[in-house]
């Protein structure tokens, strides 16, 4: 049985030790250059060069290496009928929450403030407050769910939003009540899948909705995002920050504007790296559920795109 | 019935209006100067003059206005028959522990690492770990608890350690069992009470036991801590970082080494400031159960000191 990866060099070395470590049995091949085509059967995806798989005929299962299946989708090249899955980690709950509640604190208690203090030995008590939040999360799936649940249970004001109605302790909103969502916060955080109706949907026409400057963290995909309509709305006082883990184009380029802008942080795209263990674990677990015809897990809906 | 504040400008004025606000009936003074001392029956106590007390004959009921009683009774001229309330007030659990959240989460995802490489235009993915914490809770009373409860529910692994056996989720020392709490940890989050065998605790002989780099989080009363231990601690390594809300003298003076050492953070004693209205409530509901004879809410053990 042979696995190819196809992805660039870091995730491939860590995702091939752990199928070593794991299932030591399994051939494991780096790229398509070296794989013999005929005999894999499984393709680990991300970043892959579009239409390559077309060179492997006797692929059963194709995966997804991280919770987002917009770059697989984009290769119409790939078989409707080809079973695809992607890696849900509980781990992967717990590292993006916890990036967002780093981002969502920083802006609560105003830690630029202090930090700015230190460097003065200004002692700052009585003079920088903590905000009232009203936090907004944009898409409640595995992930969005997981960080608004987490919010909530530590004392904040939260509201979500999502395609289909959810049921949940704090208020919910989904299809047309996007607008009334969007009027009560001032603390905006996105976990949208990208989809063709998500993409740029951070944008000139969505800030207008924003009654309250609004501090916005997006964590999803850079697809969902228009970052000159985001420098925009910062200069315009519609958004009053933002703390940005995904881009249009990534690594971000160094001529981009976000990189020095005083209302915004950024850090590369690392709010929920996948575990390779992790989610190597669930790949074996699938492929002996396909073996086996047992229905698979986290299978991908390619209409709903996740 | 008369109320008089004994403590510095900016807490007086604020408690003054939230007294006005929502007990209007009851007459308050800021300071004992101008206060009608026989008819005060009641007295909020924060960093007041020693001694003070003496002058107001009628008094029924003193209170401090944060949750630490140190303060109110290293003054020995207080009769040792007056009751003593402090505030506990659930906001302040709220504050506090997404302080410490903060702090935590900012050392845990490497947050200085990024903000440099921001700086820089440097594209750091794959560069900088999550950290594996593993964290002790200094004291589990109302704030201890509640921070260690909320960190386990995040999904970190955390242990505790306070004076008495409690009952946590979690593991939790007490008693002789201190060296092997201190032993696991690579992060020490303090909200111990300052009381004598508290006093000074964070120092040498404690960080001695320590057997990994830990981050130290203090949150508690600068009492607690001997700096110049600290600042040793971390240039030999025992320490891997401090973040530090409270300082032995504060506000902490300018010519400190701690201000600018590279490996601390601190803030203005402002971890969880106490909220006037909710406060007020507390004392307003404690007078009419005093004029009432019914037990009082959060009265102080001077013993335990807490």
């Amino acid at each position: 049985m042979s696995v190819v990866i196809l992805a660039p060099p870091v995730p491939s070395a860590k995702w091939k030790a752990a199928f070593n470590a794991l299932a030591p049995e399994i051939e494991v091949f780096e790229g398509f250059e070296k794989a013999p085509l005929e005999q894999i059967k499984y393709a680990m995806l991300w970043r892959f060069p579009p239409g390559v798989l077309s060179k492997f005929p006797n692929l059963k299962l194709i995966y997804s290496m991280g919770a987002g299946v917009d770059g697989v989708l984009a290769d119409s090249s790939i078989p409707k009928e080809l079973p695809l899955c992607r890696v849900v980690d509980p781990q992967m709950a717990f590292s993006m929450t916890n990036y967002i509640l780093m981002a969502v604190l920083q802006h609560h208690r105003q830690w630029d403030a202090y930090a700015a203090a230190q460097k003065k030995k200004h002692w700052a008590q009585h003079e920088v407050d903590e905000l009232d939040l009203q936090i907004g999360v944009l898409g409640l799936g595995h992930l969005g769910m997981d960080a608004a649940l987490k919010l909530h249970q530590l004392g904040f004001s939260v509201s979500g939003y999502s395609n289909s109605p959810k049921n949940t302790p704090f208020s919910s909103y989904s299809g047309a009540a996007l607008t009334t969502f969007l009027a009560e916060l001032n603390m905006l955080i996105c976990v949208l899948p990208l989809t063709p109706k998500t993409k740029g949907i951070l944008s000139n026409p969505l800030f207008k909705q924003l009654k309250q400057p609004t501090y916005l963290i997006n964590v999803s995909r850079g697809g969902v995002q228009v970052e000159d309509d985001i420098v925009e709305a910062l200069d315009k006082g519609q958004l009053s920050g933002a703390f940005l883990d995904v881009f249009e184009q990534e690594p971000l380029p160094k001529e981009s504007p976000l990189w020095h802008h005083p209302k915004i942080k950024l850090t590369p795209h690392i709010a929920s790296l996948t575990r390779e263990h992790e989610s190597v674990r669930q790949v074996l677990e699938n492929i002996k559920r396909l073996e086996n015809g047992i229905p698979l897990l986290h299978q991908v809906d390619r209409e709903k795109m996740y």
